[in-house]
């Protein structure tokens, strides 16, 4: 990943204003007129192409930005490596950002400097972006005060830059589809993924239990013994479901009302087995690239619903407004040790070896957090 | 098909009370205590184990039933073929009638005699089963008065032997998963189906648009304009839609917000393309044995909902007390010519003719309904 600075630079690239970055806007005169309040400069992931993302992101350096009345400048402190920004940069997602492009969807960062007519936020604060916006894998980022969240400082950086996306779609996911009772059973593959060992902590804190499927690797027995230290009821490999009577797996747990899917192909046919008549099975990835599959009889006879689930919909609805309450209870169950997931921080300077790992090549990892 | 008179009479099977038959039930001693109120012999399809129903159904003569005091011995006049009734011979059925069981489900017919605490019903009367159930391919049916529902006279029998499946199909699916404006769209596949005949008329008086597959088919081009005739705004066959645009085959049309598949494999993967973001499709039969599969992206990215309906799912619900009145609604709309689909009314003595017919033996027929 090398150094662009002069071939961006010459393009006129700020570091304000994601998806695109704005041309020309820091000029001469520009910095003449408002040099008594200009971000710092500032070191940036970005892709000036769709495609692989160890082959199209580079490291850059970014000139200082101008604050206007309203901007925020803010330092990055952590920043998430999510499998939404890795489709983005492969140009797979719907959303496709134009180009070039700021890298990162969410994450935390401290007020740096605030603009002349900035109230509600101060320097040393601690920020998110919510909802969740373009280009958080920077080292300052200048936008307007209203993209800025404010949070308490009492939880580790690593879960205030994460709490934004995995965390809320697991809660959004449980809420949003079954009225779920103490009592009842849900189902998930892709258990150890965050929003998974998420789904185990928030569903055990209503009472409800978790039956978990994961897949068939080495250390999947470690795996088990993790997830069910979060509260999971049962945890399965996927050939271990491959049996006759999958549901005497069960035992005395109700079966299961609602599931989620993350991976597609045999491991969403294991959840819509395992469903209860009338149950319901919640899409949210497809991390097997095989799409879901489902029997007449599953829709027919079963009546099994099928749906699908996108924060970034949900986060740009009329219903986002409902994202901040529900980010502060996350984290009071961060702060309360209710609420934990793996992570793995790592020194902004060792970016490419984190998106490596982000991107599977060396195997199972936990989810990669850039701190700055 | 030969008759089992003897073999099956020596067991004691009367045609009462389907589906199983009760054994003994007739004995002397009943003949002569209630000889005054005793069905006529009735002829019956039945078959005395599940598999392929050209080789387990047979046509047996069956002895004089005595009417219970709230007994009414029906004349039956018409019964269809509905695949449902195929795959309960088949066994294939998720309710697996008891054998031997007499095969029909729904039809209608005319009170013959009645039992003396019969007060709602009178000889003459129209009835049919409603709910539907086991046992209407037989000449006299004797069941308790509440199994009965009266109809008017002025329609067709074979719409009245038929109204109870089908077109009640269409209605339930259009008015139960998204509330229909006029001006919307819907699409489904099978067109050709009774109950597709019927969402078309049903949409197109509600001021709702179709759009329908069909299968690529000698005579594909004779069908699509029966289709146009009963009210279609589209029909294509499946590879007129193996394009690269297919919304563009939309025209002025909105995008659909509904769609119904009775088909399953490509077709229903057809159907999931055509609908618009946010859409429902509704599975409700798997003609070409072949799953439903599903791209991720249709769930995250498209939001689409997938369901399914079972109409004996329904009427063994609470809201089975709502369908009298549907048939009433769906009868009047015969009556004044606003709903009509095509049969082949075929007398009781070939039925094997029509019953291969009806298995799709010899390429493609009209809904194939016996004549008593």
């Amino acid at each position: 990943m090398a150094s662009l600075r002069l071939t961006l630079r010459s393009l006129g690239v700020s570091h304000r204003c994601c998806p695109r970055f704005p041309l020309s806007r820091i000029t001469s005169s520009t910095f003449r007129e408002f040099a008594t309040n200009l971000s710092p400069p500032s070191k940036a992931v970005v892709y000036e192409q769709q495609g692989p993302p160890d082959q199209v992101t580079r490291v850059i350096d970014l000139p200082p930005v101008e604050l206007k009345a309203n901007d925020v400048c803010v330092k990055m402190l952590a920043a998430p490596i999510n499998p939404s920004d890795i489709n983005r940069i492969e140009g797979v997602y719907p959303v496709r950002p134009i180009v070039p492009a700021i890298g990162g969807h969410e994450g935390v960062g401290e007020v740096y400097s605030v603009g002349s007519g900035v109230c509600n936020l101060s320097v040393g604060d601690w920020v998110i972006p919510s909802p969740p916006s373009f280009g958080t894998w920077q080292t300052y980022i200048v936008k307007e005060e209203t993209v800025w969240h404010k949070i308490d400082k009492d939880v580790p950086m690593e879960y205030a830059a994460t709490i934004n996306v995995n965390p809320l779609t697991a809660l959004r996911m449980l809420e949003d589809f079954v009225k779920l009772k103490p009592g009842d059973t849900i189902i998930q593959n892709g258990a150890t993924s965050i929003v998974g060992q998420c789904v185990i902590q928030l569903a055990r804190i209503q009472g409800v239990h978790s039956v978990n499927i994961i897949r068939d690797r080495v250390g999947s027995e470690e795996a088990k013994g993790k997830l069910k230290n979060l509260g999971a009821d049962k945890v399965y490999t996927e050939s271990q479901l491959e049996v006759k009577n999958i549901k005497s797996l069960l035992g005395d747990l109700p079966e299961p009302v609602l599931g989620f899917n993350c991976v597609g192909g045999s491991a969403a046919s294991l959840v819509l087995k395992l469903l209860r008549l009338g149950g319901t099975m919640v899409t949210y990835g497809g991390m097997s690239r095989k799409p879901v599959t489902v029997p007449t009889s599953a829709f027919i006879f079963k009546d099994l619903a099928l749906r699908g689930f996108w924060l970034q919909k949900w986060t740009n609805s009329e219903t986002a407004k409902d994202c901040i309450p529900m980010i502060g209870h996350i984290l009071t169950l961060v702060k309360n040790g209710k609420l934990q997931y793996e992570m793995e921080l790592v020194p902004f300077e060792d970016f490419s070896t984190a998106l490596d790992k982000a991107l599977g090549k060396s195997g199972s990892h936990p989810k990669q957090v850039i701190r700055f």
